[in-house]
């Protein structure tokens, strides 16, 4: 019998989860007794630092992604939503796509790389009405929502709603908050040249950030405050000392009472970890993973932590890494080390790094400096720094010539205010299948309810070993709510018996309108209840 | 008092309705007795030609847009849903955005340039499970389920399930239909040889075609008879004198009862003119807009018609223009011209034209060519003249530029399967509102249903200049249904008494909902009675 090989699964393919993967296919290339596999949600690793960029347009949409296949050929992809890790019997499930059936994973070694994710909860309306800046649909889409509301501003004549249109309010001054502030103000000051009906005077750019200066804790309070003054230099409003209260379609509410009226808000805040990881035992209080030196979560079960969702211990006693892409890099440096050294029974490495600087761009060829907490510098050389050193670190020569390529045209063709609008999906899909053909399958994971338009379907259960009609159902009837009621998976096979057409109405959906339509869940839980007795 | 200015209102902005507006910027440059104002989906003109490249990724996704703004620096631009047209008030009723409040535009002259849409209508499942390849969402949506398709390919064992993931069916053998398989032929067999795990043979692109030759209507036989056996050669199944009978998650049902498992199903097949001219008076049995050789469809109203949407008869006897985009540029001369002729009134022009000849890529560095109806060639010279014709004529130097810059990149780095996914937004959409703030307003446009999740609002009217509160609504109510129901304006007006969260349903949605699902419309009707009646 050949000898197992050792499973290592990556969650997440942000700098942590995609350079391990880079690191153990280098230390194990020439061993054939490893498996390396990495989840993510898309098929492109996103070199983060650049986003801003994407919404001022300086670099192009796909110029900031690399394919994942691409950078780790050795390491098997799974493009899926995680549904949930079971850390006894060492498995990951993904959330089915293309069919109704999860797929489950295997493990010896299991790292998470899952970061965090922007968590509105618990302040009013910033869910619903906040913009988050995190990922590069977030770009697309803050992008999309700045020139809408310019197009619109454009031909509106009613001052106040001009007024919502032209102010563009920013929570947060850390280093996205400030930098995609600096880009938007970039954006819509070039932008509104185009449109002789807007006058300059009209536009407000509105950073609200909660301490005394931005960058408090990225920067020294020297480069801080210089960033703060530029910004305002070029327009910006900075309110210090202030935080988003709490949003609505139509204005900002900061925490001291004042109201800015304003249809884009966008919020670089709050931050929490994954729901994935969530109700994992060893997360604490914070949502964080907590490791030891050797970015061990737990020794037991396999379980490693890297990047923004570790809490990894610094070399300064008490203090822990911060949540940035150059400690992520060389986090995974030493965790790929250590699960190899751990299969070979060799010696683990304690993690120890200290950051080399940090830099800031604030658009418009300028930025902010502080390398080995000596030197500080801004400005132009300051901004080339910025470009030199993120342009070298980005993986793939052919990415690296795109970006170069488009940085030089950026140069000499003026900005496009092209929106890339993709039509929202319909809420409730209208499904159709042929006679004969299975909807789902007893067993299959319950994503979706259905209700009948036309045609009908016959419900099938298997007991022992024999296929038993249990009901008919016709049009107006509805299935598929019980294993969306009790979040179990399906109690039957439904089978169309002639040409049918339904409506699915996904889980989330679903759950939404149920808790908050008392008639309807009134009506769906009679329907449950008879059925459940009919099955007993 | 100044004279009034003659108002000319265009509506779409393809080749038609663009070049319309740029002609009479030309025309008029010196003039300021006219307005030219354009309504357009998105802010930007897709060269249609070039969207197969997309698909195929020899292009980037915003490589084939132009901003409408630039390139019509003198024309007032509303980027809108079109709601309705009154002929008789020369007015076009635009949807409202940001706001509850349609905007109303008046015109002397109504230039029609809408083309068609794709109309699924009347063929089972298709509109449900068929992609659609018409505009540049289309073409990302098309690359990102190949892309899916292949990625779940790599990693599913089930062979029925990975015969369904690589197998494309593509309904329809005109320009569109020819030169997307094309590109998606080219497309997955490029992309495999990233995935290992995924063999050359088990792809399977099919092209089905009603009649016995591709290209049939656009090219002569021998041309058209040349592009099928290229692309039989490159491996495309092409089943002649078949079509698509039907659509369902699991296969293509062609009209001989044939099943095709496959997962992935586009047509190009069906269009049908744009549902807002649909109820015109002088629209045809066919839906299109017959004009005179003027172009004028309707001389009384100043009524005009370009482009796909338009029946206009060409020098043949009883003929009409085809429907490209080489026709609508030659029409768009003879319209603006027309349109200033008849304010100055001087003679009008007949539109007169003759097709200098014919062209299609088919991918992988071929085409196929015919020119003055003489001249037929097809292979790389057929395909160099394609890129060199489209390349002259595409609008504007900066996008030249790109063009060209993306082809030479195109020929040295290797595609990526890189996918741009957009998270959908969600079907029902929490809003947050703060105490005094209105919802909406008597008399908005009632697009959504609001059920209240927590808070309190008030309903107001307003009877003889005096404001009345009718009710007050608590959490689990819900309002707007009466606008939706009826299809009228909000009958009131919802002021928010509390910070209140609500969960608003588009319209479209609650239609499909309450139509289908009995209990529910029982319930909103009922409520729907007693309100109108405590209304009275």
């Amino acid at each position: 019998m050949a000898k197992e090989k050792t499973k290592i699964l990556i969650l997440g393919g942000g700098f942590g989860g995609v350079y391990t993967a880079m690191y153990l296919e280098k230390l194990l290339k020439k061993r054939d007794d490893f498996e390396i596999a990495i989840v993510n949600r898309e098929n492109y690793f996103v070199y983060q630092p650049m986003l801003p960029e994407v919404v001022g347009g300086s670099l192009g949409i796909l110029d900031t992604v690399s394919p994942i296949r691409k950078l780790l050929p050795k390491t098997h992809l799974y493009i899926r939503e995680i549904d949930s890790i079971d850390i006894e019997k060492k498995t990951v499930t993904l959330l089915p796509q293309f069919t109704h059936k999860p797929t489950t994973l295997e493990y010896d070694h299991l790292v998470i790389g899952l970061g965090n994710v922007t968590d509105f909860r618990g302040i009013q309306g910033l869910h619903e009405h906040a913009l988050p800046f995190k990922n590069l649909a977030d770009t697309l889409i803050i992008r999309n929502r700045v020139i809408d509301a310019i197009e619109t501003a454009a031909f509106t004549e009613d001052p106040d709603l001009r007024k919502q249109l032209l102010t563009f309010v920013i929570g947060g001054g850390g280093f996205s908050g400030t930098e995609v502030t600096a880009e938007i103000n970039d954006l819509v000051h070039r932008l509104i040249k185009q449109y002789p009906r807007i006058n300059k005077d009209e536009v407000r750019v509105v950073l609200v950030h909660a301490k005394e200066r931005l960058l408090d804790r990225e920067l020294s309070p020297n480069l801080g405050t210089y960033a703060g003054k530029l910004l305002q230099k070029r327009g910006v409003e900075i309110l210090f000392g202030q935080r988003l209260n709490s949003a609505t379609p139509q204005e900002a509410v900061l925490a001291n009472g004042e109201r800015i009226p304003s249809k884009t808000i966008i919020s670089t805040v709050p931050s929490s970890p994954n729901p994935v990881i969530e109700h994992l035992p060893f997360i604490n209080d914070r949502g964080k993973i907590p490791t030891n030196r050797h970015l061990l979560a737990d020794e037991k079960h396999g379980i490693w932590a890297i990047g923004d969702c570790a809490l990894i211990p610094s070399d300064d006693e008490g203090s822990f890494s911060p949540p940035t892409a150059q400690f992520a890099i060389r986090q995974a440096k030493i965790l790929a080390h250590n699960i190899a050294a751990t299969v070979r029974g060799e010696q683990k490495k304690q993690f120890s790094f200290q950051a080399i600087g940090m830099l800031g761009a604030l658009g418009h060829h300028s930025a902010v400096a502080e390398i080995f907490k000596k030197f500080k510098f801004s400005g132009i050389l300051a901004w080339l720094l910025w470009r030199a050193i993120y342009w070298i670190k980005l993986p793939g020569a052919s990415r690296k010539m795109k970006v170069m390529l488009t940085w030089l045209l950026d140069m000499i063709i003026p900005i496009e205010p092209v929106q890339l609008k993709i039509t929202p999906s319909q809420a409730i899909a209208s499904l159709h299948f042929e006679a004969g053909e299975v909807i789902f399958y007893e067993g299959d994971y319950g994503d979706y309810l259905y209700i009948i338009t036309s045609g009908e379907v016959e419900v099938l259960q298997t007991r022992d070993g024999k296929e038993n009609v249990i009901a008919n159902l016709g049009k107006g009837e509805f299935f598929g709510e019980m294993a969306l009621l009790n979040q179990r998976s399906r109690t039957a096979t439904i089978r169309c018996k002639a040409p049918t057409d339904v409506l699915a109405l996904r889980k989330q959906d679903f759950g939404v309108l149920i808790t908050n339509f008392g008639e309807l869940r009134e009506s769906f839980e009679k329907t449950e209840k008879k059925r459940s007795e009919e099955l007993k």
